[in-house]
């Protein structure tokens, strides 16, 4: 059994967006019991993550640390046409991945008790951003 | 066909722990020939990982990096609630992220020669993990 | 309905080498219109990654990036039996992951606009890649 469907998430601009719900949701419409449910991104500049949904400073102290990591505007770049984030937010993405598989368990994505599906927008100014979920099993 | 199989892991703090064996298990219990093996950590402080299985020092290096990469009590963190390591845990766990799925040919997980799969713990005291194989296919 | 297909890839050393159409082709032989395509890489110091596929620089960008991030012959490796570059492409592998799944859709691989799908050889010298491809779906 597979079922499909797309997500359409309007962001304003970098950060993370918890899109948890719209996964739980397509689940329950596929009606799958036991199986899996992956989840794509359509693009090279924003990712998926799964993240600790308790306490905000989680986000933050991510985000923060990708500054770092991969700061905007780094002169090692050569590919900056579309600004000083373009290129920052390719490696964030590659680094963070754009795809996204959970397991299907009694009905429900089986999520761990503080673990949320979240988009992460790494450009700065807002971006519509799609999404594919996939899911399969019996 | 879709088979579903629960691991419970007692970790002994940070570090990596192969289970490759348990997958090959749950791979034959599921009598799938050609298909997929799903594996995910239900956690935001552990992740899974591929790494190569002979030499020792192979880990030791990889957790040398990651020390350097995302130290223990960063300044740069607000969310240290459970201590140094809590915030460096959740990062490691995204970076290195929480699934992963292996191809299964001739009814075996095709594991490459040098593959191993290991639960890594990114906490400093001793943990219980679980992980969910989800194995689907013919 | 299950496809399984192997892809051998012939590198001429350290880069990205493009596969996408490697991976259109097997959906096609496939015959799945509504899927998941899944794609392994059976190394550890290989990887696969969706990146941007326009401008040749972003690749160029990112091998810089993670000659900074994971240096060859950095003092901080004992694993260094193979040469310099062998700890640097174990860890650069496990930081840009060995697995990578794709949406079908309408009988294709469901990429963005800009991602091409890449085998990203990490050592600095050619070697023979080994590449499953498997899809499954309705």
């Amino acid at each position: 059994m597979t079922y499909q469907e797309k997500l359409e998430i309007g962001t304003r601009g970098r950060g993370t967006y918890e899109i948890t719900n719209a996964v739980h949701s397509a689940v329950r419409k596929s009606a799958v019991t036991t199986g899996i449910c992956h989840i794509f991104c359509h693009h090279t500049s924003a990712s998926l993550t799964l993240c600790e949904n308790a306490d905000p400073t989680v986000r933050s102290d991510l985000e923060a640390f990708m500054e770092r990591l991969v700061p905007d505007g780094d002169p090692l770049f050569q590919h900056t046409l579309e600004g000083p984030d373009d290129m920052a937010a390719h490696i964030r993405s590659i680094i963070t991945k754009m795809d996204l598989t959970l397991p299907i368990n009694a009905g429900r994505a089986a999520l761990g008790t503080w673990q949320g599906v979240y988009l992460w927008e790494h450009r700065t100014h807002p971006h519509h951003r799609t999404i594919t979920l996939t899911i399969q099993g019996d």
